[in-house]
């Protein structure tokens, strides 16, 4: 050990995401000096997390179980089940406390280009859990690029029997026209509904 | 282990300055699913810096030695000390490149109100510093608040024989007078500097 511990933590905080120099001195000398007992509770979690955490063998989501908290909350509508990208999109869902169905991550999009296939994003899974479980709707949260609508109609594709949905695209809440994209507002338009 | 550990990570990562909950979703997502190496690497600093790193005995700053990469520093100017309140004031001061002499940091600020006495400041040690080594000019580099004035001034009283000098305070390069507050410009005013 060469180098002042100080200096190599703070570069070591340098690698997460939105932190740059400056940012990780503050938390560096902030950890060390005002809480030590934080620092060290972070310490032992994110040391413990990196063996400890996997994927559900269910739906996909990272997790320290074999089955994640959602899929095993036996208080969710097992009736739902909603397609997202990423993990972080479960996340974004969940806060809002509007959807009690399941999920299932898909951990990327469709592109052949990149030799993504349907099979490195489980789409075989969905199918097997719609045939196998009580699954009345799939919702399909992907994200509006040309890659993700091509994903959710690929998915559709290979559903019968089930109600597979789509999450609306549109004008955010509060947002005004003049300051809303042109894509956006097409697409607004295209998606009316009838009162 | 109730919990799902990465509902745990994301809430330890919260305990970082300017980290909220979304940041730390983020962090923790990108640690455990693109980073690991990463995290495994921060982990293990964070861990062992926290016994690991004390105060430097000559300069008080945050170190994992006995005496810290600057006051071990054989190529710095020994005659002039530079006296500031804070680990992180050093790091400010180091990242302009402008200054190579050593430090002193009081980890405050004289506070009699908050019992802060010239003791806990470690004051003392800087005056038998000056006494004992060939220090030639003491700089002082506390902050432009009340207390921070106040104590530049103790110490000023507290040392004869060495010359003591306080960093200026004025308009910001870059800055414009218009919209620099009227407190510094008063400051600016007072210090000119003859031409």
């Amino acid at each position: 050990m060469n180098r002042d511990l100080l200096f190599e933590l703070i570069e070591a905080l340098t690698i997460l995401p939105g932190v740059g120099k400056k940012s990780a001195q503050r938390m560096a000398l902030y950890l060390l000096d005002k809480n030590k007992d934080g620092a060290k509770h972070l310490a032992a979690i994110l040391g413990e997390s990196i063996d400890a955490i996997n994927r559900c063998s269910q739906c996909r989501l990272l997790t320290s179980k074999e089955i994640c908290q959602i899929c095993m909350d036996s208080s969710r509508d097992t009736a739902r089940l909603c397609v997202v990208e990423n993990p972080s999109d479960v996340l974004a869902i969940e806060s809002t406390q509007g959807f009690r169905g399941r999920y299932f991550v898909l951990m990327g999009r469709l592109s052949p280009i990149d030799g993504i296939s349907p099979e490195d994003l489980g789409i075989p899974t969905i199918i097997n859990r719609v045939k196998n479980e009580s699954i009345e709707e799939v919702i399909l949260a992907t994200s509006s690029t040309i890659e993700g609508d091509a994903t959710a109609i690929y998915i559709k594709d290979q559903l019968t029997d089930v109600k597979v949905s789509r999450i609306s695209h549109g004008i955010p809440i509060g947002g005004e026209l003049e300051y809303v994209d042109g894509n956006t507002i097409a697409k607004a338009i295209q998606g009316r509904i009838d009162l």
